[in-house]
């Protein structure tokens, strides 16, 4: 299905060659406001920067064609709708035959034997994280007169690491202040480089990108299957790329000692209000799968974009023999940094509909 | 909720603590022999070892009790059910107002307004697992048929890894040779140490386990959400303890070269038969969300149990004052090796949920 | 699937003659207190009548085995389970072979293959509606809390019509004064005489059901599909022998005057404030499928009872001849005074789905 | 939530008097060949007759805008849009604060608390009926290759009843012979007038429609909850106006003997194959809520449309004083004509749905 959610539904639709692509999103209370120019804003991040990204330009304008009025949502399904302009769709045309490797050509072809609309990657193109980014722009909007914020940052990309520890103000007001979009400008200075040398090489390089959700209230999730992590992961798996998916202390709370990683509760005050929390957060704000209090943590890996313009092995589906391919088109060396905003919007949906599944509103 | 699936639908009922705790299964094809024997002896892979598991004792007895006539599914939605035998409540009794860190007293506590079964983590207990082998000890009976298989291992305690590469057959012959269920018998005699070292101390470790499928047809999973990764990985969290979850190469993708990391597609013969597949399967199996013919491959961390005997940190509910807390009642240093059959089944339950969506039968 | 339900999910589970059927009922929020022994009360409303009902005699005893504490749902699903005892399955062993007109057991051995348990109707029997009883017994002690209350009546049994009009008050407190549930006393003493007729000659008689839901909030209802009328009518249709549902003036609305039919606004003073009412009700209670506030309204239609002891036509499935058959077992001659507790119980859970989907709790 | 269906899944999006309306259809099996200007000439079957239907015109073209392409579907969405032209949004102005009795101004007003779009009755409008049909005409394609029909017939225009039985293929060749879309031209002719007669007073007039699916194999539908009758009714009561819905004998069920209501079981031989069918059909073609291979049969009561120019009474919601209000705008005198294709469309969307559902593909 193209649509996930309970109380929140998103649909996405289109291809990445079709004439269009979008998003319906069916849930936000009526009367919510909604500025699309900021959706429009949050959409201009996830655009290519020079040299590092792409050489595709979609200009991305984003829509709304239902769902709104006078700028407040109405109750209906909000259409967020985008025209597929700079199409070239010439340079595909070998795609029916030979799989790209590292893509879904292959797996598409057989799952809708053959009919599948391959151009671009049809459906499974990353040109389908504008509409979910315009749809998360929307849900953020909507936390945000809940008082919860969400900010990603990368982490690494391939060898280079951001070692810092920040705050969630400082991811907040950082994120975005150099192409990389890591916190610590030196280290964004080495990852530009190993994209620019993966560039150079016709190659290309993946990271991690971490995500915090703060102003979380606790009791969000639900028992047993629909849990703050299990939302949060089947929908960040649904980013194209996205091979793993870690909660708080995650692949490494496996080599801690149970004194290590337990959280401790802890006495808060602030504004003359006591309040549990706890001393550490390795559980990254969840345990039982619902929200604690703390700053919802967790950290996704994008692997290296699969288009690179070296040769590789492949095959012809019709005559079933080995071939080599390489592949044309305009691609993006490393698509870690613009996945920064596809990952907050993803997060922002999926804490969206469990924030209206707990009964808050 | 407590349900998961969509063509094939799952739910848990029941509590740690309460009368009995069970699952209810819907949707395996009428006419599919099951025999609940297999399943018993699934649940008996996940009763704890002698010294290195828990000293509670369920026997854990299933009764198929509707939705079987004869051996064969008649359509109606299978009922497996447990008593609960050994409790001891009176254990648990001081949990209502003093939460264990790393468990979910407190945010069950908050979600449900205090009105939670508190009682040995109530719905939120690794008892809860013993339903969903069951369960998933069907769907592997399913899958069988289709001649598909699952099979997981233990691949590091703590700071021990098996660094062994294996073939699916070793692993699914090999995986229960041991208690460690860790296919290097060397490296599951460290990790026994780590486990008893961990419970000498009062304290407890974690660890990674691997899962794989084989014999997995090409086509399977649904775009864009409904993705083999998103549905596995919402299983997995679903467990009790489970913070992380990768697929195929997974984070250490994020630090390879697109060259490196693509998988180059090949033509294999097998009974003079051609198919696609990939020569390396940093993919794990998937593209685009979907089965690629190769064998399913996905790692997920478990951190180190979080009932230890060591004082811990917590907060009085009632008073709002700091405290401190000793967990007492009986649990296992390490859950990783009883681990390894409860990631089998929920994977088992995914794949099989997808296998029937993607109009297979 | 054998479940319903967004924000309440019902699962139905068992069979007429295996061992138990049972009802998960999962959503209600947690705290609220529920009263088992009403639940009890209710189902023995259900029970047959001496003489117009069946003589199969289940003791109908329900026991809550999960999702209750102390009186008080604790938000897992609450377990409504029972136990078959009175089954003399000898009685029904040709019917593999022979379907009984009228019953599931043709469609039923084509859907699954041959492969269902068709002992007494398996999960076709009427034996289901005690779960769903139960269920809505819980729901409407929810509901009950929420100031909305629920009724149900006969109106017509065979060509016997109650033709009085009645406030809900009225039919609340005078249902259950007969064992027909017809409130005038008249009408019930000829209803009766028309099912010991058909009881006389073997054969069997239907009627009509009128329920009530008081003291709905406007507002209640989600567009465009999980309408009221379309939540409500799904639900009834799953109660066996219901063939038609309709709301407010219905089908007489089909040869009324818009002008006849339109229910004008008024304004009604209660208390001192005031509030949006109808002058009258042939909308049921909701327009554009959300309620307006008043009385939701509506009919169901019950065929008359499928299994009667006149000889009638069958075909033998193995031989594919046609034949003579004629049903055994205990049977009741008319279904329709024990359908008033299952119309009501259906009604409460559709009711509570969508006030709790509303946002209110 | 605007969405309905399991395997295929229906979303409707847009309003009245918005820029557009539209359906998003997915799960219509990748590689079905759909004929586009067929589904535009079921289309031009909705738009009013001269004289006996509303004076608003919509052009009503709809365009494919993603998931085809070269006239097959590719698994993605279908998406079907529709350009809003001929609005006139003043005459509704006054709507916001005087309720239009049987309109869903009035409830539409409480449940989005002010905020929906009540131009022209925004997502309540018969006007949502233009992608319904759109997405049924695509279904209805996917069932003629499947060797399913599905046609209807007005049998009622207030008290004008068409008293002719008529086979299958009547109904098909001669339900769209006439602008009342009733099989008798005598009785047609006679609807055509109570219709003019209703407009000519300013009122308006309803009736009922019949629709029968054929060839359906026995074997479709789900228990418990998701039976023929349940998907159909809950798919037919989200049609504005729809009141009533009951299947084969339905109503007058009720007045009838077991003995004459069961359907006897037959052996009917075609092309030199035995098959089981009925003599009669009073079960509408469905026991147990699955099909047993007869046309299923059901019946929908249309209220008269709500919109007449006659003074009514209504009330003022800003200053809670009554008030009296006379509907300008265009209207239809009598909607049942034009809901006819709407009902084919919408049974031919809930068909497919559980066709899918079953296994069949």
């Amino acid at each position: 299905m193209n649509s996930i959610g309970h109380t929140l539904k998103l649909t996405l639709f289109g291809e990445s060659h079709g004439e269009i692509v979008g998003a319906l999103l069916d849930g936000v209370p009526a009367g919510t406001e909604i500025d699309i120019r900021e959706v429009q804003r949050e959409l201009d991040l996830r655009r290519p920067a020079p040299l590092i990204g792409t050489a595709r330009h979609e200009a991305d304008i984003v829509s709304a064609r239902g769902g709104i009025l006078d700028g407040r949502l109405t109750g209906t399904p909000l259409m967020l709708l985008f025209e597929n302009t700079d199409v070239r769709s010439a340079t595909y045309s070998e795609r029916g035959r030979i799989p790209r490797p590292g893509h879904a050509d292959y797996t598409s072809f057989v799952k809708y034997r053959g009919y599948a609309d391959y151009r671009g990657g049809g459906q499974f193109s990353g040109r389908m994280t504008a509409p979910l980014v315009a749809a998360g722009a929307v849900a953020r909007q909507y936390l945000r007169l809940k008082g919860i914020g969400v900010a990603a940052r990368v982490v690494s990309i391939h060898d280079v690491a951001d070692s810092g520890k920040y705050t969630f103000s400082q991811i907040e007001h950082g994120r975005f202040q150099n192409e990389v979009r890591c916190i610590d400008p030196a280290a964004a200075s080495l990852m530009r480089e190993r994209i620019l040398d993966a560039r150079r090489k016709g190659d290309s390089v993946g990271g991690v990108i971490e995500c915090v959700a703060s102003g979380v209230p606790p009791g969000i999730g639900e028992p047993f299957f629909d849990s703050i992590e299990g939302e949060i992961s089947k929908m960040m798996f649904s980013i194209p790329a996205v091979k793993g998916v870690e909660f708080g202390s995650g692949f490494r709370s496996a080599a801690l000692l149970g004194s290590e990683n337990n959280d401790p509760f802890v006495i808060e005050t602030a504004n003359g209000m006591k309040r549990v929390a706890t001393g550490t957060n390795n559980a990254g704000g969840v345990n039982g799968g619902i929200t604690n209090g703390m700053d919802v943590v967790f950290r996704v890996a994008v692997k290296p974009t699969s288009s690179i313009s070296v040769p590789q092995r492949s095959v012809d589906l019709e005559s079933m023999e080995e071939t080599a391919t390489t592949v044309k088109g305009r691609h993006d060396p490393c698509i870690v940094p613009r996945a920064v905003i596809v990952v907050e919007a993803a997060c922002s949906i999926a804490l969206t509909d469990l924030y209206l599944r707990s009964g808050f509103q």
